[in-house]
């Protein structure tokens, strides 16, 4: 065994340089940008702006400014002189003009305000730049990501060693790479011989409930085609209506279609709805076709006693996917795959190269994620998640989210005692879309009232909610994201619908 | 116009507050790890000991351990107590483990020590969270991202206004959208339709060199098939040969495929090899056939006025990919696509979501990027590049490829010189690929020899270099991407790798 120590190199190094004469230490290119005192300087800026920037309890939106405009701000900037003060003057102008994700005044969108060990942990990340999709460049974010897997198992319950958890950037990729294991899995030729292997097989096709946008566009990236997607019927409450699954499935194998996969939803975007996995399962079981789970934002769930049975049934998916940067609070991105069977985890690619695989998996190799995620320099995403999970517990999510699922309930029954709002759904989790609907309305004389209400308080840069089409009608869309919000928040952005609601009806 | 000033906003909020009787400022929940005490205790540990890593400057590669014992160490950090003292124990195990990328002895792969500037970017980007498809969710990334791209055509050349940048999540993601742009130009009705719309239009397939294995992967990704892809004869330096590509080309088109594309390389993986691309978009153009650059490790010469003309005919490819967090030197990830006709770089996804979408664009999201990119959240990855550039300028990257190129031109010249080493290439950028073959080696009896020498290093912990496969026979590889190496470091890599070498031929 080769032992090179470190004793021993440094004596070898002495020798040497003194053989060539270069007594002093080789130090290379000098590059001030690379100064360890630069770096304390400029972190400082960072770390004081953040430090009050997280201390601002204030009520805010965002500050929508005309890019045109900013534009001009940052080119200002560039021309300006001395690192810090450059430095202190983008991130003013970044703080200002983002999302304020850390105030009550946000309600608008799936991403949140951070827990900030994470924000700092990718700090860390950035700088040491460990790319984890090999063992060996990233050796802690790879047993973490091991780690993890076995901690969120505790809420899922699979037999150790038997499922996999692979991590990637971003839901979309995530879904992608589970419907690519799921095509190959069931059209095993089609990876090396593309589409030509499928003659006389049926055409591959998906069967998706009220899915994210990124479905569709992963039938169109694997040449299935979006409109080749078999639309599964919802119910009102908008999850799949389970009584018509096994007619519409069947009604497309008579159409030649064969349906390589199922994918429902635990919270759906438009209004975070939670399909029935379960029963789904049992069907997709029956028909021998893969079921994917967007856990996207509701998967969270499974860390929470008192909602875990709200996804009841993910146990049984094939596949599903979890985005941390949702409803873990994590920064943007960080997406969990999780695999039932961990061998089918190694069906979404197959290649060889001979620079980054090793024929032979050794000890270390066996910890390689390369062949089952799609990147090649892939972010050590797992790192703010687990040093957060490390130091805080299971307890910090549990307790956020059920504060939040709570709030919403809260909030839905304030509005189910207002005249002139309209539910349209009794929110499952976060998530609540409404109508304001006030008797001197005229609908048909004002179609775009909901979106401009919407937009006004956007531009009013004192609360920050979305909107969303509902059967064909616009609604506005609240997501309680942040801990900060309390009910009396709920009941101000209420008070501003209505005051911007009545402007809009009066100058029409 | 509806103006909701902030002073009359605070009079409603304290007045409903008095209404309601809640006399005191609602606060939500209470969450410890929310606190901006907190956060500046912990960001004060990650800091100082980042500062510690920045200033060493020993020759160090890896510590290579095992993932077992990793495991325990990293567990038993979970079991300890106290949020400092966690974090502290977590930040140096993850330190110690890591490649180090910032020493001489680390000069393995295409990632680097990050520019710490950059690093420190992300700690803001993570803390405040604005994921950068849409405008108003990362009003200045879209903005940087808007005079990044014009910064970077000044070395293009294209004319304003007609060109497109946009920035995902990795390279291999990047070649992928390229590739679904130039399919869905070539065939526009397979998005929606799927591969059934192509009968009778000849089969579709890609033209590969010398390509990453994340081309292959996108063939088998877009049912083209990974047996599908026609391979373009390399010449002795592994460049495409030019003079075989038409009847290659023509070969295929007589087997009944489509080729819509030609990927080309500036700066292969194997060994940096830059493709002849300005002779190839002649032969692209004049079949339309769409070219397609990966440019992901060689595209920055462009910065460079001594080591432009390598890539040059660039401007006259259809799209390039090129990661900054290769050799701009970013964190892992920060890849840009470009497209010389912005048009076509819409053509990669098409869907309707009309929670994201707006149906009319208008200023603010005409800057939005989910319509050209494939992340619903995407990082606002441009902001390390933009803030880096912003304050050091187009010199920092310059000075530090030119100097690295200038390394690996004088270590090729070394070994040339070296009777016991085989050069395999004269290297065209900064990868460099060789075979230590002393007289006393019989490499029948040792076929392996490059590889153990190359593990032997690793696992001696002083050198970090890599490995690959050239004509099928395996090669020592080297990429310098840290300006603090020397011709020094590279010769003491020599000594090791001899008396590794000796050691393993005397023990065989």
């Amino acid at each position: 065994m080769y032992a090179n120590k470190k004793s021993e190199f440094i004596e070898v190094v002495s020798n040497f340089l003194e053989e060539t004469s270069l007594q002093d230490k080789p130090t290379g290119l000098q590059l001030d940008a690379f100064n360890p005192e630069s770096f304390r300087k400029n972190v400082e800026v960072a770390i004081s702006k953040l430090e009050e920037y997280l201390g601002d309890t204030s009520i805010r939106g965002i500050n929508l400014t005309n890019p045109y405009e900013l534009l001009k701000q940052a080119q200002n900037i560039m021309l300006g002189s001395g690192e810090q003060e450059k430095l202190e003057a983008i991130i003013d102008l970044y703080l200002k003009t983002g999302i304020a994700v850390h105030s009550p005044g946000y309600m608008g969108r799936q991403f949140s305000g951070v827990i900030p060990l994470a924000g700092i942990m990718d700090l860390v990340n950035s700088t040491i730049n460990q790319p984890s999709s090999f063992y060996e460049a990233a050796q802690l974010p790879n047993v973490a990501e091991e780690i993890m897997a076995n901690e969120l198992n505790q809420f899922i319950g699979w037999e150790t060693g038997t499922f996999a958890m692979v991590t990637t950037s971003g839901g979309s990729l995530g879904t992608l790479t589970a419907l690519l294991a799921a095509r190959n899995n069931k059209f095993p030729e089609l990876w090396s011989k593309g589409f030509s292997a499928l003659e006389g097989q049926g055409y591959p096709a998906i069967a998706v409930g009220d899915g994210h946008y990124s479905i569709s566009r992963a039938a169109g990236i694997l040449g299935i085609g979006e409109e080749q997607i078999v639309r599964l019927p919802l119910n009102d409450k908008k999850q799949i209506c389970i009584e018509k699954v096994r007619p519409t499935l069947e009604a497309a194998e008579e159409k030649g279609l064969t349906v390589f996969a199922i994918v429902s939803s635990t919270g759906t975007t438009t209004m975070g709805a939670f399909d029935p996995i379960e029963q789904l399962s049992h069907i997709a079981q029956e028909k021998n076709i893969w079921l994917h789970v967007d856990g996207c934002h509701g998967a969270s769930l499974l860390v929470c006693d008192q909602l875990r049975d709200k996804v009841k049934g993910i146990e049984k998916a094939d596949s599903f996917v979890w985005d941390t940067h949702k409803t873990m609070f994590m920064p943007g991105v960080c997406t969990l795959l999780f695999y039932k069977n961990k061998e089918k985890s190694y069906g979404a690619f197959h290649q060889d190269a001979s620079y980054v695989f090793e024929k032979q998996p050794d000890v270390y190799t066996q910890f390689d994620r390369a062949q089952q995620n799609f990147e090649c320099t892939k972010r050590p995403l797992i790192m703010n998640l687990w040093v957060t999970w490390s130091i805080y517990g299971r307890e910090l999510f549990a307790n956020k989210l059920e504060y939040l699922c709570q709030l919403t309930q809260n909030a839905y029954g304030i509005l189910e005692q207002e005249k002139d709002f309209q539910t349209v759904h009794d929110p499952e989790m976060n998530i609540l879309c409404f109508r304001y609907l006030p008797s001197n309305l005229e609908e048909t004389a004002l179609p775009e009232f909901q979106v401009m209400i919407r937009n006004r308080l956007k531009e009013g840069g004192t609360f920050f909610i979305s909107k969303v089409n509902v059967d064909g009608k616009a609604c506005l869309r609240v997501v309680f994201m942040n801990h900060k919000i309390e009910i009396v928040h709920f009941q101000l952005l209420l008070r501003e619908i209505r005051k911007i609601g009545q402007e809009i009806i009066q100058s029409a």
